[in-house]
């Protein structure tokens, strides 16, 4: 018997519709206890600390929906997630849409538990305030940790409108002032757009943060691109944060702060196979915002991107299922 | 201890925000056995019996999203369907979006399952050829019922393309000629729009079904239209059909047939909830079709006129909750 | 043999889907000479008169594509109007998009063309300016006639910027002074909205236009709405100018100038079908604006409406196809 | 000389075109100094008091957009409110969209500003939480005032989520805690929609607020319910506020908690023009919500409902321009 | 005389509006008459095949609509394919969208009418099944002829869903398996995506069908990829289909089975360009469904590509206009 | 006292959020005094010279609008105009949608005012025939003077429509033969699309404008179609007119003339910012129509496009500020 046949499934296209039944992420099974899965598949359903157009908290129930339409294996690296390790929908965090501290504790608490269940998250946003208490279930009083962050933007703002410390411009200024992150071991991928003054980006630089912007993913390709992100992260145990509006808002129009002129999904989906053998210990895609592309489209695309995401991480978790047979 | 505690209860919008987790109808658990509801709220995600424009195979999911938004109690009527009896999502009947014939087979059995389990259906289409499957499995063996349908059209042609016999324009002949329905007990209300040849409604007619058109319905008001359908359906078990083409396009545009000057949703609401009281033994809401109201806003509706006749069934069932408790 | 059979006859839709082959209007044949049909069907793709928001340009295209969802019956009065008389489409009159009087005397001429054939017009627009250069070819040297007008605008105004004499706020203006409209039978049906300065409807009025605000419809009711219109035009000669603005803009966003709280599609038939046994020469359908209305449903609307005008005109030209046959 | 030359005119459509320069509430000019106008057009932009879909915040920029088609004169009653007082836009109020206790502090502080300047607000929302900082500016430490509310909500709660007491299904309770409203005077018209418990309705009930469901609206018909406004309401200082969600979300899509079969746009019109005479203190039309409505057809109803409202207070202020001449 | 004058001529857009008139292909003439032309261009209204999103069968309209935007003469290639050979709009095959095997055969039979009449096929979808039922026409009896496919996927499953044969996921299986094509001869270009099964790919390989994934065309470039096709078809006689889902989603959303990361406009179009000369049996344009995309840009770039196409096409019936005068 | 403290500043949205108040461009203070400014930012609401669809005259405002999400400072070059020079919004141009003739006088006019004033123009379409009266008022009477045009069109055809010589296929035609602008120093990027004559671009040709076609920019790549810009226009006096449709339809639905597979936003990124040091005159962005993208995305990138092109003439006209402190 294969070991992977214990791990759940998701519903097969193949057979049933896709339209058909309630939309869980990839069609997988709802499970609530953490430590039934290796991968905890999550939304949350929150954007409190979005500043200018808000909705992504409609951003986990439009990806589930948009992500019963992708298949079981990866077409590109013949990577079949669902046979390297387990897992599941265990739903959204929760959260509270107009007490942002409230919500951010609430947010780390179900996180918390993901992690004490030996659960790695895999999460959709939201806005991208939440990796910060996101980091703070999965790192607080250890080591801090390496991040490769897609992103329009560097996220490193110091306040915001009256000294706000706490936004979605924010959440890693405050991660590595935390201690969360490691800013030797941040690459931010993707920077870009117009900036509020001249010296916005000299903060996360002077912290060591390699920031790539657009004009440097042009001109490293992908291959100089890849060895950048691996040269900062390294082996170490790294978080991967992919912000929807990395990508051109053509390709995504539904998020809060498109800055035009970002990356192609055909470099997205190189870069992210791209990175196979890191170190990950969990993974998110804040800001898919449903209100501002009624088509889906958006989420459509990250539904995609969260299908790479998994199959990194299940490679990550588990390795090739044979080795992994002995585990579950 | 209320009787009704140990009823299945949505998550309640009011502490858990209506965009969070995946969408169940009305936020309700999912169940797989018929036997543990008495009512079973299903999908049918199919539209083969589509003459001109489909889509109404997307139509169960994305009522579900929108039924989030509903509350417990309907305001109108004070009656909290949750505390009447046991409902729940029991998930979608299994179709072929290519093969007719195997959907109509699989459809029957889905709900002959449902009919053994003792709880009735009330399900989200697909297209209104899903009546007719639903109608053997609920009907087939027994004495024919009545029925209620609003519909712009009467569903009674005979053949389409070719001498087509099960399409969406003839259900209902077909379960005239079965012995399903009694033509004397079944009122159509709302029909309207072009016809293909002057005699198309005379068969359904000559069979003793009421027909009651807009413009009749704007002559009896809503008390006279109530008054002949209560004449017509009488006291006997009955079925409940509403066609969101009923409802007048420009409030219900995602749908495949669209005829203009229909009911308005005040219209609707007032004649369901003069209903009460019918011996009902299921209901369906055919005919939702998202591809053509990417905003949601036609399943909005159809969400909430699923809250009404969910409150018509859940009346019909249990009566108020203290007679039901020595039910359960 | 029956008379009709000679006559043109629309694809029949419960034999070739309605999605099928290039759309004319109504499904009819395109012909070319006006001697060849009693009622001519055409577009005037023009809107060089439009002040605001163009785009009823487009409004011939995207009506002939939704008027194939329209069966050959008309279901509430029973009216087959194919078997009345001879139909076709004509195709659109000639226009240029820049040059204003050029357009007009070519649309002039076009309708010429038409009325030496000895065919009735009815129109789709295009913006209501021109209704003008029909009446001109209509009427034009002989005496005026009356006009059923339904709309939100009296479109009497006598300038616009800067002194324009042409635009679609001031066709009937025109009519007036050129003799082709008699104003004394002139009504116009569903005027509202915001006015320029406070005496904008005293021109007409002091012609002797009768304009009946959509307060006054709502107070004199149907019946008594379609007495006043049949009081001022009586059995002359008449025209009858449908602008979709009539209708409140929800159910027809697709148009230039909307006005708030108009119509409903369900008084507009109800008023049409009462127009029965007017002498018509000739009507049109102006101001659909699809760019306004991507979904397509304005031009539905419109399809339908221009259904109804059909009905209306083909049995003004024809009576019952006995009395016909012999002028075949 | 005529009194009104002096006052702020918007720019004439009929001289240049509507969708000419930037868009100003109605064209007006904007103006900073509150003693310089009689009544000030502004915007809140904020929707920190929203619980469930978010864009409120949105809502003055786009009925800004949507009241350049507006003309000057209304052509139901006549009025043309440049007439008879001063009016101008004065801007938004300065709020944070994250921080909501320090958005109310300053939404108060800016209209306790236009209230010491002498000029009495119009304001356009933003979320119905705004109407509390709102009162406290207009009304604090006065006696309290009535409310006339179009609204589908009573917006009566008392906490929400976790026990918050401030979010936008709260603000009329709080200001009935604080003193700012009378709730004998206080009169709801249109309240409809599912509810959380079957005692929702009961605490403003008990207080003296008169609801006026939808159901009874019906019932009563317009001038029933304007007999019952006005018999509630009397002839006190009174505030106006009209829920854009009063209407039924077919007419208004854009808005954040639609609730069907609500108001129409003619029934609020003729409701609207009903209420001359009244003694009001300032109005609101919250909850525009332009992401849910990107045709902007919401705010198109949503700026002629504040035209209604404006011409209203123009009214309330000023009389006829004769009287006020010496005023200016 | 120049040969060409002979030619069908489209309306010049130059002098009557691209808006005006009814909507054929290119606006050329409608001909019933196979023998009159070189060059049929068909519309397939039929998506019976389609196993998850449905509407293609509304493709063909919306690409006749679009295509009136299209001028005369390709600008880059400089080739005017009405000056080479006779073009026209055939009409649509005759199709049922209830009966898969009925409509197949009637597609059968209309293509084989055309093929007798000596006019080659260019067809705009209609999903890719129709390619099926196409070949069997033009190739039944005959040699196998080979195929250039721009695709997202093969195409070659061997059943889906209760193993059913006829889906559009299996027209080219079936086409091997008749002797319609000649794998040898078959290259598949833009291939990627999820997969059902890790060898999903495996059985057409086996059959030494060249696949060319996405991430080969990245590595082959336009040049590399253009060398492969032509060593894969050669200069026997090739039929070329463009399933629209070869270009990237964002470019095309209007289809049925998206898959992120395709191709672009411009790649696909210096592709196109570059396969002049082949000798093209037939061509065809497949999965473009309007109800995906109402704002009609899929058809847009669908129209384009057709051009394309159908300028390989002319070039490949005609050679250059002198060298096909005597032809004519 | 930094010399740019007394130039206008935009509203800084990291202090009030972006959606509050009016739009300005780039939530710059609105002045009148041409005098008072370097740059002036207009708008030209008018699409006279269309031939195709409408909608360009909406342009100007919804730019406006998606201007403000714009922050103050390049991100890639460091840039931030507002430091540079004065810079402010002087409104739209006054035009007369239906007179072509008036239109472009006033327009000329308007410019002329501004060029007395000493302010440079930056200017919103728009159709692109506003290009020509704006030529008039800069160089009128003066040498010629040299372009970059960005478009998918030459804009040089002689006459449209039975003779018309304005449209807006033919301004630099007018402006070449009226001795505005040098062919010599003409190049035009991005041409592409089919045509309606095979010599449609010879003309321009042969008066020696430089048209690089999309195929030549993709072989030349961006350093060298920067240099063939910079060989044609030199140093002297320089117009730069950037057509939105010069970017591929997929990134700028709204616009009337697309033609796809043209310049991606980035490819437009990296040429506009290879033009620093050019000598501007003036520039303009024509074509954005709203009507044809709802969703504002192409405003969006418009108004990044304005942006680019205010960084590039703040440049021009102001150098680093040091040197400016003594000019203000």
């Amino acid at each position: 018997m294969s070991p992977s046949a214990a791990f759940p499934r998701p519903i097969d296209s193949a057979n049933t519709p896709r339209f058909a039944g309630p939309a869980t992420f990839f069609r997988l099974p709802m499970v609530d206890d953490p430590a039934a899965v290796d991968i905890a598949i999550v939304g949350v359903p929150w954007d409190g600390g979005t500043t200018n157009r808000a909705g992504a908290r409609h951003g986990p129930r439009q990806v589930r929906d948009q992500s019963t339409l992708i298949r079981l294996v990866n077409g590109a690296t013949g990577v079949c997630p669902y046979d390297l390790c387990r897992i599941a929908d265990l739903g959204d965090a929760p959260v509270n849409p107009i007490d942002l501290t409230l919500s951010m504790d609430r947010i780390t608490g179900f996180f918390a538990r993901l992690q004490d269940g030996g659960a790695r998250p895999l999460s959709v946003g939201g806005d991208h305030l939440m990796s910060l208490p996101i980091l703070r279930a999965l790192v607080g009083g250890g080591p801090p940790v390496g991040m490769v962050q897609f992103d329009a933007h560097s996220d490193t703002l110091d306040t915001y409108f009256d000294g706000l410390r706490y936004t979605h411009g924010t959440p890693f200024r405050r991660a590595i002032e935390e201690g969360l992150l490691d800013p030797q071991r941040i690459v931010q991928v993707g920077i870009r757009g117009s900036i509020f003054r001249a010296d916005d980006r000299d903060w996360p630089a002077q912290q060591g943060v390699r920031l790539i912007t657009m004009d440097e993913v042009e001109t490293l390709g992908p291959a100089g691109t890849l060895d950048t992100i691996r040269a900062v992260v390294g082996d170490g145990p790294t978080y991967l944060s992919f912000d929807i509006d990395a990508i051109d808002p053509t390709f995504a129009p539904g998020t809060g702060t498109p800055e035009i002129a970002g990356l192609t999904p055909r470099e997205a989906l190189r870069l992210l196979r791209g990175l196979r053998g890191l170190n990950l210990i969990g993974a998110d895609l804040p800001e898919v915002s449903p209100p501002f592309d009624p088509s889906g489209n958006t989420a459509l695309l990250g539904a995609n991107l969260l299908f790479e995401l998994l199959c990194l991480m299940a490679e990550s978790v588990g390795g090739p299922p044979a080795a992994r047979a002995d585990q579950t």
